[in-house]
């Protein structure tokens, strides 16, 4: 066998009611919570469960509920102002990737404060102030995870930083809390963990752990993700959760490839949803692997399931129509695609392919 | 779904020569090192790797190697006072079950020490010295579960102790350390592994995880499992390394069931190999759940891809003769055991079920 590592600390508490019933696991976090969220917890629940379990730990709260998708910079430093002010010791995450990423960056940022110019240069010690998540759609898997993605105004796309410290120690996962998610988040978030399981069975980087992983979620995910477009049971919600979870577990082993680096500068330039940037690229990326005979792309398939156009239909489907991107935006983000994601597929694309994808993705374009 | 909790927060280092690749990793456990082991490993290369390591991370080592099997309390007073004799701030364990279960009691027992008496009333806080873990057996899956198996001379049985903190914080796993290692006691470690793998799933703990983690374990072990009878290759080696550690991570999650509480005593009273004792038990359980229809039988039969008497024939090949144990004392072993791992079977087996396990794992019995 090859040689791999495997880790993933986080503990994980899954089942209805979770943060009621097992609240008290927050005690051993700190005395003062940062709450990071966005607006969209106080109609869900997760604020009003996290803040009365904090409460009955006999712990203090601070509510950040200024994060907004993609978080930036200056987000994450309002947020560790604010940690700093409250005198608060330990976060709790709640809401999609982006309060539980700019949390992660608060959390290691509080502790390890750098300038603008050394935010994405890496090199982060293994510390950071304890974090429990609480995700409330199903697509990041950043409650099981050391990476956070930031948009990076300076390169025009949307950076990730990492230690092993950002793994939050505690992950509370109730499909409850996404009971009203709107049914363009449900899709969108769905695609997400989509592409991070197919990713994580393409990456240059995957491992027996991960491959495990990735076929489990795939098989549990993949028969949901038509149901996405519709009404969701609150199992099926589950079912995603579980799924996202999984998905996420994948790529903290194995990173995500050319797809996520392809991804990102429609993110920036185009306000397309992250979950949905993936998609988009997801379908020509596997017709890619299959013309070039990737062995990984027929595990992807039996464990969804289904055939490599099957895949692309209900994608397609799930997509509608493609967003109008001018011909002359695709050959520059072709060409400026980062290499560190393209090095981490296990078929490297060449530029010219990176190209066709884009423009496969985007057939219209003019 | 139901609710569950998941939590394996040891990291996993996997492949040929892994020690020697990364034993900068063992930096961060401390300044002086107990290495716990038994006498064969100095024969496997594994301790002359670990303490190049150390001595490399300019780390003192002082090595404890007088851990013989079903290790004792009173093996475990030893080792805690030679650590504190030496000053050691860490552990490094090297070997099969014995020495991985020693150590963690060691670690353990070194910052919370406790009476002869409360050995075995758990309650352990979450603190122990921070530990790595070296297997050289592929069987016990330790280096990944938070359990200790010790002699319980009181109760004449075997017994566990538990906290998370018995996580090691490091596991290297090489197929390399087992090359010298005799076919019998890779037999035996690989039906423990196995019984590991099923009792997971036949467990009324299991978890959509743990039954993840068994699944696979299954498909990779039981093609093996009729191997170790013979000459292994190294590749075969880390295929059962793998999938024993697998079956680890199961337990870790979904504890053991009736089948481990029913073998405790067998090798309490006749020195019959755990792996072997349970190998033994294994059978009847299995055809029980049959008669039952316990629906986590089908899963493992599917896992291994044979059906229950294929499964029962490669056991029964494995074990050969079985032992010569009087009738009386099975009688007395069926009315003792443990009603705590009794209860943690999915299908929770009758006081006269488990009679007639015993006997029909016994069959000559009179």
């Amino acid at each position: 066998m090859d040689a791999f590592t495997y880790f993933m600390p986080t503990k994980v508490v899954f089942g209805r009611d979770c943060v009621r019933a097992q609240g008290a696991l927050l005690k051993e976090l700190g005395a003062h919570a940062l709450i990071v969220t966005g607006r969209s917890s106080q109609r869900n629940g997760a604020l009003f469960d996290v803040l009365s379990a904090l409460s009955a730990n006999g712990q203090a709260a601070t509510v950040f509920d200024r994060v907004s998708p993609n978080p930036t910079v200056a987000c994450v430093r309002e947020g560790v102002a604010l940690l700093n002010a409250a005198g608060a010791d330990f976060l709790v995450a709640i809401g999609g990737g982006s309060p539980m990423d700019a949390a992660k960056a608060i959390a290691t940022l509080a502790v390890q404060p750098r300038s603008d110019e050394e935010i994405f240069t890496g090199g982060y010690a293994d510390s950071a102030l304890p974090m429990a998540h609480v995700p409330t759609t199903a697509g990041t898997g950043s409650e099981v995870t050391p990476y956070s993605i930031l948009t990076n105004d300076r390169k025009q796309t949307k950076t990730s930083i990492s230690s092993p410290a950002m793994f939050p120690r505690l992950a509370f996962l109730d499909g409850k809390y996404m009971r009203e998610l709107p049914t363009m988040s449900a899709v969108n978030t769905a695609l997400d963990a989509f592409s991070h399981a197919a990713e994580g069975m393409l990456s240059r980087n995957a491992t027996p752990m991960s491959d495990m992983l990735a076929r489990e979620s795939l098989r549990i995910l993949y028969p949901l993700l038509a149901r996405t477009a519709g009404e969701l049971t609150l199992e099926e919600r589950d079912g995603l959760l579980y799924a996202s979870m999984l998905a996420g577990m994948t790529i903290a082993q194995s990173g995500t490839t050319a797809v996520h680096g392809m991804g990102y500068p429609l993110t920036y330039f185009y306000h397309i949803d992250h979950g949905r940037a993936n998609g988009l690229l997801l379908g020509e990326t596997l017709r890619l692997c299959a013309r070039k005979k990737v062995p990984a792309l027929n595990n992807i398939l039996s464990a969804c399931g289904d055939t490599l156009e099957g895949v692309c239909a209900t994608m397609d489907k799930l997509l509608g129509r493609r967003e109008d991107i001018p011909a002359a935006r695709l050959e520059e983000f072709a060409a400026g695609v980062s290499e560190k994601h393209v090095k981490k597929s296990a078929y490297e694309p060449t530029r010219e392919e990176v190209r066709a994808i884009y423009f496969g993705s985007f057939p219209d374009a003019k």
